[in-house]
């Protein structure tokens, strides 16, 4: 262990069977930049299945998953400004950046070609990042963000990456704009996300389910104005051109051009869903209409604290489940079904030294 | 024939054959808002072929190909304001639309969904309207051009429909930076005009082309920076990231994936060739990087008075073959061939009435 290192406890996915387990390992101690964060609650992301079951294929295992971390400082290095002890912040889906590219310099670090992921990253130290499901975390204050004091800790965590996955494109792409008109496509972890920001942006939302089941759910508790089946034809025809922007969180392979007919002219689908099949897109789809396929993920420290002040001023956080350490095995099974109204987040200082 | 409308001559295609010959039919009087403009040039674009062969199988026959005209203003209605007889003009891929949708309201008239094509569309008094192979065109001065002094009148044609196809999307998306990167796939009629824009912007050209023959044509006489060819996976790997955008000009389906690696973060390319079959677009070609598929087709009105002055500013054309009515059925098959460099245009005035 590096001088000053502290040993730290976390839970680990040791294979591709992904079941997590207690593990320690060394953090090393805050450097000139750094914050020390003990760790309050960490959001279950569905990469986060993804990557202890290997199915990206690059998983350095052991695997300590988690980056949607919401804690408290607990050190600073020397050199840290922005930070001291005893404030909330955030981590989410990267904590270091190559801080020289043009995306650095642009502060786009989210598409920096040599971002760190919070976890399975590979720091500038050449070690293996390890994520959020454990004690603390050591992080540059570059990339650590303010938790604003209205947000509840909890339901904040998710914010931390489905909730900016959604903000940023929507802030950048002009599908914030009040009386225009929003299509959600997918009501799970970012798709309800969309929604709330949608509605906070003064938009009119209609989301798109293959699940007609999700009908209430969407129009009711979530506030949206319009619900489609995707699997409806008539439905979706009677929608065609209607609306200005979607932002299409589906993970799973389905057909986008039904999706881009729903778009008035020169209308943008933004892409945060990463199916593994291709998608099938006809020019015709996009060239007609001079319509825009946008690729998005995560969004930029910057970002990130906006998408947070936004959300503590507008009272918008995530629909979580909240549930112990000792838990997260069942999490991810019940996440691989999507059974889970809209994020699992884990109570880990409240339950870390327990379940171990 | 509507009370004070007059005979016109043309070549049509009757079938699918697409074989072109002389035909007489019925131009209106020019109305209120009307301009009669006689034809000089009119340049063939691929869509002049595929109509006249039906593949879209939409084409009404006869069917009068053209819509890269070059004429000069004969006569105009009462209301007209903006043109004079003598004048010179030119009308491209449109000659009307709704004029009260958002797309009219913004200016975007290509993306009308009632636009009025010049030839093979449904004009306002629901016959089929007929294009530039013939000795006049009536349209409405909303969509007519003014043709500067300083463009040559033959090798001004394509730039109606090519050349606006290009410039179009060019400036609305960014890729008229000056110093900026450009990738121009496809090196036609579209992608010829995209290089000599691109330098004209003062960027920084690429030529990716099939055909490793179009290297010194595209280094030489254009003007490009580069050249890849796109089947060279070495070639493409170490141009990877390099690109601010592209304009893919290719109507003949070919992967996307290489193309899109080619592209710098948050890189756009803009799709303008329309190849039947779907491109297969894995989301993580976008979703990594933050990048953009963009659909375009011609562009406005506004849009082409631009291009025209800004092509006389910078003497830009095409590189055009002129040809004669009576050569037409011999350039059709030399263009499903694509054996011109970069597109014909036809001599109408020079040549109607000898080969009639």
């Amino acid at each position: 262990m590096e001088q000053g290192g502290v040993m730290a406890l976390g839970w680990a996915a040791r294979d591709a069977s992904g079941i997590l387990s207690p593990y320690n390992f060394p953090r090393r101690a805050p450097g000139d930049g750094d914050v020390a964060i003990k760790v309050l609650f960490c959001g279950i992301c569905h990469t986060d299945l993804h990557l202890i079951k290997n199915e990206w294929g690059n998983a350095m295992f052991p695997v300590v998953p988690g980056h949607e971390v919401v804690g408290v400082v607990t050190a600073v290095g020397p050199g840290v400004t922005k930070f001291a002890p005893g404030e909330t912040v955030g981590v989410g889906y990267f904590v270091d950046s190559c801080r020289a590219c043009d995306s650095c310099a642009a502060g786009h670090e989210n598409y920096c070609p040599e971002v760190v992921l919070a976890s399975n990253g590979v720091g500038h130290d050449g070690a293996a990042t390890r994520g959020g499901f454990s004690d603390a975390v050591v992080v540059d204050e570059g990339y650590v963000v303010r938790v604003p004091d209205a947000l509840p800790l909890d339901a904040a965590a998710p914010l931390l990456c489905a909730g900016v996955s959604v903000y940023s494109p929507m802030t950048r792409y002009g599908l914030n704009a009040p009386g225009k008109r929003l299509g959600v496509v997918g009501l799970g972890g970012l798709g309800h996300m969309a929604v709330k920001f949608g509605k906070a942006f003064g938009m009119e939302v209609t989301v798109i389910s293959s699940s007609p089941g999700k009908r209430d759910e969407a129009l009711g508790r979530l506030g949206a104005d319009a619900f489609l089946v995707s699997r409806d034809p008539d439905q979706m025809k009677a929608a065609a051109g209607t609306l200005d922007g979607i932002i299409d969180t589906v993970s799973a392979g389905h057909p986008v051009v039904p999706l881009l007919e729903l778009l008035k002219p020169m209308g943008q689908m933004v892409v945060v869903g990463a199916p593994s099949e291709p998608m099938e897109l006809p020019a015709f789809a996009i060239i007609q209409g001079g319509k825009r396929v946008v690729g998005s993920v995560v969004g930029s420290v910057a970002d990130c604290q906006a998408m947070l002040d936004f959300a503590a001023e507008h009272g918008i956080a995530a629909d979580v489940e909240v549930v112990g350490m000792d838990y997260v095995n069942t999490a991810m099974e019940r996440l691989a079904r999507n059974d889970v109204r809209y994020r699992f987040v884990v109570d880990v200082a409240g339950s870390l030294g327990a379940a171990a």
